[in-house]
């Protein structure tokens, strides 16, 4: 197996109702998380609301993961920003606070193109020690890394992998293809509802958000998939699909970015895992009647007795 | 006529060949756009590479232009980052440096909305001392500020003017019917080559990237505008279409993003105002042969004898 | 002046109740834009509803036109279906029944390029004696014409005029820069509410949708142009975007499709112009509430006492 | 099982040189499907270049397929043009033919809506007494048909099927859990590539283009799933995979809508099924370079020996 694989959950980061981190709650994610069985940690992803937090913010998520988490599994951490050299300073920053690997995206706000894609992965490769994760998130960027730039990155060896949040499961199939008998280099889905394809597709691991709510039960999907009983991998997914629809509950009240981690938080307060379900500015938090509708499809599923 | 108004170039910040600001090349521009008689400076805008720049080197721009423009003219600041907090950090060394207005974009990266975008310029307004100026580019930030946003925005006070680089002319101008007849309210067109259009419909001011290589050109292209001079004004207007033209060169060995301020730079080297044409990574920088065709292009409408 | 020059409105197809096109109303509608004093006729274009009508009708409806028209203005007939020889088969009948030119769209439904645009277009020309004007209308095909393709089947003689509802004001301004000066090539805007400014910068014509309304107003500008009367055509156009407001009265209920025509119908049917809004099916036609809104909005620019 | 199941491929419609459809190659097109034993035909969908071919030539296509079929397979027919009236139309013209069942795409290139897209297919089902499918397929129409939308029309009955080519894998599994229990109501993906997948979330066929160039391989992977070897299924998706390269051979050269179908056709050609490859205007077809690229693919998988 690669070396990263298995289910890492983009982790949410818990604010208090003054926007600030709330740590001790943070904790609680993380502990919620590793007793869930999971066998990485994704911090700082879009998840996370990384765009939302400066460098000094970023720096200190950073050192409380790797304190808490304590080596017990590996972290990998997005460096998101929008362009070169601002995302090598939080990599760096990241590299010397000791997480395992860094996730990078396209740039973005500027008009790019494949070529500079290609570029700005190999100068944030050169600029570090630890490996570099391309994440593919087209709906946040607005660039799509096309399979060709993908398999070059890896086959030069400036990728050690790919979190794909692109929903485009025929151009993963397509990486997968060409790059999965390879060792060195893994290919991770971000989809929380056709997580079974993709691991019967040889996908080596899965980036659910949900599983922030969940994490045992994409745990155990992850489990029936490696022992091949995809029947009962499809139905841990389809209980989870049912849980899924949570992200849809505050539309169009709120925006498509904060109905989702939103709802993500709504649940895991209610689970008692973090104090508040605030969203970073300029996002709405979802209110009362909405945390209601989000308790009713938690228990449904039978999270909650 | 409002307080902000005429032709307010966005600042084209030239970079050493080691991606540093090149200081001396930067003080020669402003002077260069002073001495072609524009109204006032925009610095940090999407032309300045604002997104390529960290927050001290972003602070250290500002210090600069402040110190060499020392009142000369007012000077508009981008504060351009993805979220809320990160703008208002921006917004709030900007104003402490002495900046006259603020310029602010849609959230981007997230998945936003209208009612968030609203939550978004008040919020930062309230954070601030000077007035902020919204900036609808929707090529960057994939958002577009509907009508409806800007006029509310605009009558209840959280902005003081707008910057449309949408394209969108007609949407232009009904914010023009609704807002034009405020003192208080400014509304300038982001267009390098409908610029006379942009003046016929009232608008206020022009924010032409281009003016950085003919700063001249667009002053008189204001001057028959104010005289009600169209068939002059559109004369000038065709012309610098001509110079326009330098943006389509590197196409498409470059990006969009490089192609257009690449060839500002290339073409300003060439006049002697910047030493390199440097741009920030991971864009392409125009090459021997782009130069040249750029410099028929220059010599073509009579800048270069 | 180019042969075919001034206002020349997309025609109205008016339906009865039971979706039939309605004659003695469409009869009315060309009566009321001659005596409005337009300069030619558009039929059959997406503001005729055109894409609804089978084979049989169109060729009903252009009958009806050429033998109402009877000589006193030209008449410009649509020929918008999604592939070449369907294109090439409603053309060689409107050509039979005597009409002045067709008018031509990018291929639709099918994935094109622009290479396959351009043969398309050949094709169309070769098997006709009347002359082809291309119609760029990206919103409703999803593929733009591109400067480069106008502006070679211009040159090479391919089509003889362009109606450019794109939106896309700075594209077409290069194409009037590089074609302009062409007496046997034309120029025309397909938008309401940017008129004046078309016409400033060199086109040769305009066919709004609204003029179905007030051709009148339409005319007045056209004049207040021509005249070199910028301030005039200013405040005549922008009375027009005002009676242009109507185009969102019944939005989000109906469609942007129906929003629009459906109101240049509920309109028309206030001043007397037709008997019924129907709009064809799927369409939802503007129902009471929104026919009084409307009227409010005719009356507010004058064209109701 | 539901009535219609398994393999459907979009049958493909050779053209001789001259652009007439080839009806000694279709018969043979035909027959080769039925000995690789697919489980139903579709005709006159994308892969069939329908959307060039008028309505004459449509009825003569299907009359010809009605009659070589005999009755040994179910018949699904598309009716797809832009708008209601056209499609009944067409439908009514199908049905006395004697097909199974029409496929109905949402309209287009009018600007439409979900409400308007569910009274446009209630409008088909209440003109028609064959089943209604709806043909998904935002590529073409640049329309989505919603979950929400086909949901409504399942439940009420307006449809009893429907084919997926969205590729939005996520959307079409919720389709499945919201509707998969109904015995009267099929769901089909018209996916060449993620196939496994869409039999492994349940769904009740596929409408693969590429089943024209390899039916036999389609229906091993249906069987494989049926007998629920997911590794078998697996290997011959990968192994279809490969041979759906062809597909990107001709690129750019070519359009995307001609570089598919028009491998296809390359590719059927060399396997004796038909006489040329020609492409319906203003498509290109594949040149004798792209064949022979297209042979190779051809050979590697193992159809040539």
């Amino acid at each position: 197996m690669t070396t990263f694989h298995g289910v890492v959950p983009p982790v949410v980061t818990p604010l208090t109702e003054t926007f600030e981190v709330d740590y001790e709650s943070y904790s609680r994610v993380l502990e919620h998380l590793i007793a869930g069985g999971v066998h990485g940690l994704f911090v700082l992803g879009s998840t996370s609301e990384v765009i939302f937090h400066d460098e000094a913010t970023r720096r200190r998520i950073l050192e409380h993961t790797v304190k808490v988490v304590n080596g017990r599994l590996p972290v990998l951490a997005g460096v998101i920003d929008p362009t070169t050299d601002r995302v090598i300073g939080h990599a760096k920053t990241a590299q010397s606070i000791g997480v395992d690997a860094v996730v990078v995206t396209a740039p973005f706000y500027t008009r790019t193109s494949q070529p500079e894609v290609i570029d700005h992965f190999r100068y944030v490769r050169e600029a570090l020690d630890v490996p570099v994760i391309a994440y593919d998130i087209p709906v946040c960027v607005h660039t799509k890394l096309e399979r060709k730039t993908t398999v070059a990155l890896a086959q030069e060896g400036t990728i050690a992998g790919l979190k794909d949040s692109s929903g485009d499961d025929g151009n993963f199939r397509y990486c997968l293809l060409d790059l999965g008998d390879r060792r060195d280099f893994f290919l991770m889905t971000g989809s929380e509802i056709v997580v079974d394809n993709a691991l019967q597709m040889g996908a080596h691991g899965v980036v659910p958000g949900l599983a922030n709510v969940d994490p045992a039960g994409y745990v155990r999907l992850w489990n029936h998939a490696r022992a091949g009983d995809w029947v009962a991998a499809r139905k841990e997914q389809e209980r989870l699909c049912r849980l899924f629809e949570m992200v849809w509950v505050s539309l169009p009240r709120t925006s498509a970015g904060s109905a989702g981690v939103g709802a993500f938080k709504t649940a895991m307060r209610r689970l008692g895992v973090i104090a508040s379900n605030t969203m970073a500015r300029p996002q709405r938090t979802l209110n009362a009647d909405e945390a209601a509708t989000i308790e009713t499809i938690v228990r449904s599923v039978g999270l909650l007795n």
